[in-house]
């Protein structure tokens, strides 16, 4: 999840969940609970099965957090250049950077093949909430419930990925009322097929990002290989001959990583005090670390970059959050609501009783507050192979169901695939961050607590880092395997550095996570009784908070008016040079040579981005938007500013979700890029 | 004394104070108390009195926060461009950019007048402990304490004043065991005369500061006026013919701003655990806002440079800082000393009753960490300006003995030179730096909290720092003229909402100042007490502290091993040109146009940085570096990274103090700046 969490945020939402009934295109809503009859009376459009089926299976997955359809029968996947970024990223070296300079293979052979890059695509989904809920019993501790959830789940997904051979994950919904099986056909084999430049997907920068009007081709395409050969799809989108037009109703399938609209005010407040100030302060921290390593030279630059990228688009988007957070015109709005949802509550007797979970959760953000202090926390690759290394050694004794979640055997082919990755690893970057983790420990734990005097080894945080990362065999895959294979005993003998660095902080790790899963188990419970609540006093006919997979959103092309300003729904490709005009001497507006050379080739015309009203949220980002009859009229990749409060409260007043528009990436694809043979293939 | 903390640090040092006696060419001596026995034992040199006096004078502090010196009779000041940039950036538009592109006069008529520069010449010291100790009893508390010694603190500066005209400080030296009297001639018409470009002055920008070797031309020259003219000058030093040679011997006399070498290990422990860190939070929350407001456009850049220069330049100070202290072989040393010292301490019935001072210490220390969780902080030039005039009007009911420092009449004129400045001011800078603030206080105190509520008024940090600024009258000097001139009557009947805004919080700001002094008052009595412990035990031909006051280190011009590899004492301007063609394509290294065009005409061979061993620290930029024969042969400007520990400790092993060499500044005004008519000025 972290890679969603640190990836792009692209928001939009109108009325919050707790205040009630859903009002007008608010929604992330479950592929097997489509809100039909909303859509049939609002837009008097009621989709079919067939209709949902479609669409689930045209859509992918991106494990390292981000949203993709399948675009042609021959494999093709189309998502967002900054969805791809990591794998662009992964791909570049220093005489060829993919990610700032794009891509574009003009045969199957030149198609270059990611690392580790894992796609999903939704077969089916099933309810087990019955079988969950009935392991836990009422007179467990928060610490046995907890265990016997997660041995039924890995139960439920060890036998479902034995029957079906497919990837299993129960899910859990409406904050533990509710758990749903998701079975997904993987793709490992993922083969880049078009990038464009950063300067054209990431046009206007830091400064343009969660604007609008906007101009960005944030697109790229890859393709899906089965058996060595490009795999044949069934489920996939035609292409819009037009696109969308103003007005039009279009629909959003993606994976929306992580709301929190059934956060109490509570829990809210911790999130608006003392989580998301403690989060910035932490990704300032980085950003200024990764900018002064990329001062040291072009190559430095370039390695830092994807991270880097990553980083501040968080940075921007939590503080978009904080900002919605800290407006008593927000934060009273969901006070309100919830003092209304309360007083029903305890008007009922039969519901009364669940009121005490609002009480569980203002005690465990009190707790939490107290657990953040704790604990070490690093960022370094190697170190968390190390780390992965030491922890599968020991959770492998157990049964898979006793382990903790992400070393139970359904999902190791998937940790496999990321441990053994071969995917370049900076060492000096790598030990520029673990110091600064270090020095961070030091800072959290004090200089004087005995385990960070162990962490140190009798140097400075540089120079311990020095020696781990300079010493340690772990950028070596073979070396990994090893290790991997030896099991415990291989680890207990292990001389590696970083090994044995990893064994002196593992058990601190697996301390503070353990008080942080007591609070997760504590809040499951509170939440899932708080939705029970809620599906008594207004009907279940509502969406769960996002989890990351597979949902539903829609609402009509649409701009809107800002102080006075109407802002269109629709930007063009002429803007785009317009835009760069109006921007002289900032690097960050530069259009790439490639769009000044077709400049007047190109029809300027084109619609380039738009904006709708769905519901949506990081995670989205490559997400298809649909029209009614299934074809691709645009691709999701951003929010506007004013959507930042998304997390917590949905409005389409002046909030918006941000596509790029179907034609411009046919037009830029064929004029700019001289990529006809990708055109010809879309949709068909 | 913000403006030091947050300007260039230049640092250096050798073996801790707290170690016993003070050894090789440590410390930052008083000019009524120099180490002459240690200077003619070890350097065949005794300083006469007359050679004291010369030097003292011959120097001048910036009020803003470095030093600087007289280098001829007709009032012209070198200092470094650094810290003549504030001056630089207040005297630039959006039309002419001095602080980027530089500046050279061709008359008396085209130098600029600084809007509110003030450069304070030494005139004399005196000791008046006797006096200030006398005015605190024993049974006082704390409190009345503080009360006691400013009043008589500004007794003794506003008689002083009155007497002799000249600006008159009370400093507090050893950390209170003693209190001497400085007496400053002040130069408030100030004029910019020469400035190079700041790629010239900061060549390699924030990744080569506090490097080493190193290639800046880090110099500028303003001219003292008296009645209109250029002032005539006594005391200046001379300009050396060839500046100084590797080996030789060299003094620096400036003013450092604050070092901590007397602070307790848990003082230390405070800084390294609780303190820096928060300090560096709030700095890395600034450098990405200010980056975050630069990226709206070319002029946004220009507007947030020399703010975010200092910034940056902080915080890897601090985090050179921090991370000397992180190392346990830093910190263990400073434990062992003080161990040794305290037994000592304890072992010595009569000086047994002071080791309860380290008590003392480690109690203000834990209060300190709960006080600087309180609190308003707002960081905007508009709104210091209201708070100023909000606490002035209720100051100046009260005789000026009982007044906040800053408001006692002895330092009336130069607060009013900072209030009336006709320096410009970016409202939509001061907005962004408000609203950001506001988001701060709201981060500490919680959102629930009262007083954010009452600032809030409703609506959000953007929206309420929006209304604030746009609306206030304060940007127009005759209105603050108006408002200060008017008194409490005139606070009190304002309908500005920027001063209605300072009066809701000055309460709040008063009180946690209050408790931030009386935590100063214990300390000062307790590191009084420390002090006196160690005139005891190790003599009093010591130094005490920095306090921003002139000082005298000195050390010879010598290189350095790092790694088996000798970095070289001086670097050559043909090095430059070198340096910038390993860094093609970084910006931060390209020369200015100036620099290629003289490129042929100048001698590669000057030399243009040099390193001594001489004990300095940030406030010390812009020294000057004389020879035995008081001939100015450098500039300080710098120390290398491996010096940033000096706060706490000296070493001279590889810290070292890094000069612009006398002969650089030389060659480039005539070669390459055209300016033969000021070296025809320098030294006579």
């Amino acid at each position: 999840m972290l890679r969603t969490l640190l990836s792009r945020f692209a928001c939009l939402m109108a009325v919050c969940l707790l205040a009630g009934s859903s009002s007008a295109d608010e929604g992330m809503w479950l592929f097997n609970d489509l809100p039909r009859d909303y859509l049939e009376s609002t837009y008097g459009f009621r989709p079919s099965d067939e209709w949902a089926e479609h669409l689930m299976k045209s859509c992918v997955r991106f494990n390292v957090g981000g949203s993709a359809s399948f675009v042609s029968s021959t494999g093709l996947v189309l998502t967002n250049h900054h969805v791809g970024s990591d794998t662009l990223f992964k791909l570049s070296t220093k005489e060829r950077n993919i990610l700032e300079q794009g891509y574009l293979a003009r045969t199957h052979d030149e198609e270059l093949k990611a690392p580790d890059l894992e796609l999903n695509q939704l077969i089916s989904i099933q309810d087990v909430t019955a079988e969950v809920q009935g392991a836990v019993k009422e007179e467990m501790s928060p610490e046995d419930a907890l265990a016997a959830r997660r041995k039924v789940i890995a139960g439920i997904e060890s036998a479902a990925t034995e029957e079906s051979g497919l990837r299993s994950d129960v899910v859990t919904l409406y904050g533990g009322a509710r758990y749903h099986l998701y079975q997904y056909k993987k793709f490992t084999d993922v083969r880049l097929v078009w990038a464009p430049e950063t300067a054209a997907a990431f046009f206007g920068g830091d400064a343009d990002n969660f604007e609008y009007p906007r101009y960005c081709l944030d697109a790229c395409i890859f393709r899906v290989y089965e058996d060595d050969k490009p795999a044949r799809i069934q489920h996939f989108l035609k292409w819009s001959e037009d696109g969308a037009g103003e007005g039009e109703l279009t629909f959003v399938a993606g994976n929306p990583g992580r709301t929190s609209r059934i956060f109490t005010t509570d829990a809210l407040a911790y999130q608006r005090d003392t989580r998301l100030p403690a989060l910035l302060n932490l990704l300032r921290r980085l950003e200024v670390l990764l900018q002064q390593y990329g001062l040291e030279g072009t190559e430095q630059t370039r390695r830092a970059r994807d991270d880097l990228f990553g980083i501040q688009n968080s940075r921007k988007a939590r503080l978009g959050m904080l900002a919605g957070l800290q407006d008593p015109r927000v934060f009273d709005s969901k006070r309100e609501a919830e003092k209304e949802l309360l007083s029903k509550v305890q008007a009922d007797p039969e519901l009364r009783p669940l009121a005490e979970a609002w009480t569980t959760i203002r005690e465990t953000t009190e707790r939490r507050a107290e657990v953040a202090k704790e604990g070490v926390r690093i960022r370094s690759q190697l170190f968390t192979i190390a780390h992965t290394l030491v922890q599968m050694a020991e959770e492998d004794q157990k049964p898979s169901g006793d382990r903790l979640p992400r070393f139970a055997e359904a999902g190791r082919a998937s940790l496999l695939q990321q441990l053994y990755s071969d995917a370049p690893i900076y060492p000096d970057l790598d030990q520029v961050l673990l110091a600064d983790s270090i020095a961070y420990t030091l800072e959290k734990s004090g200089g004087d607590d005995p385990l960070s005097q162990q962490i140190l080894d009798g140097t400075s945080p540089s120079d311990r880092a020095a020696a781990l990362i300079q010493n340690t065999s772990l950028l070596d895959v073979a070396e990994r395997k090893k290790l991997a294979e030896g099991g415990a005993e291989a680890i207990a003998a292990s001389e590696d550095p970083l090994i044995q660095f990893a064994r002196l902080v593992d058990p601190e790790i697996r301390r503070v996570d353990k008080l942080n899963d007591q609070l997760d188990e504590l809040e499951t419970q509170a939440y899932a009784r708080i939705a029970e609540a809620r599906f008594a006093i207004e009907g279940t006919s509502t969406y769960p908070d996002a989890t990351f997979t597979l949902r539903l959103a829609f609402g009509p092309v649409k701009g809107y008016e800002l102080a006075g300003e109407t802002i269109p729904a629709v930007t063009r490709m002429s803007g785009a040079f317009e835009h760069e005009a109006n921007h002289e001497g900032q690097a960050d507006y530069d259009l790439p040579e490639s769009w000044h050379r077709a400049k007047d080739s190109l029809n300027g015309n084109t619609p380039l981005n738009f904006v709708t009203t769905a519901d949506i949220i990081g995670g989205n980002s490559g997400s298809p938007v649909v029209n009614q009859d299934l074809e691709l009229v645009g691709l999701i990749f951003d929010g506007n500013i004013q959507s930042l409060t998304a997390d917590f409260v949905y409005s389409d007043t002046v909030a918006r979700a941000v596509s790029v528009h179907s034609s411009a990436i046919r037009e830029a694809l064929q004029v700019i890029y001289g990529a006809g043979h990708i055109v010809d293939e879309l949709g068909k």
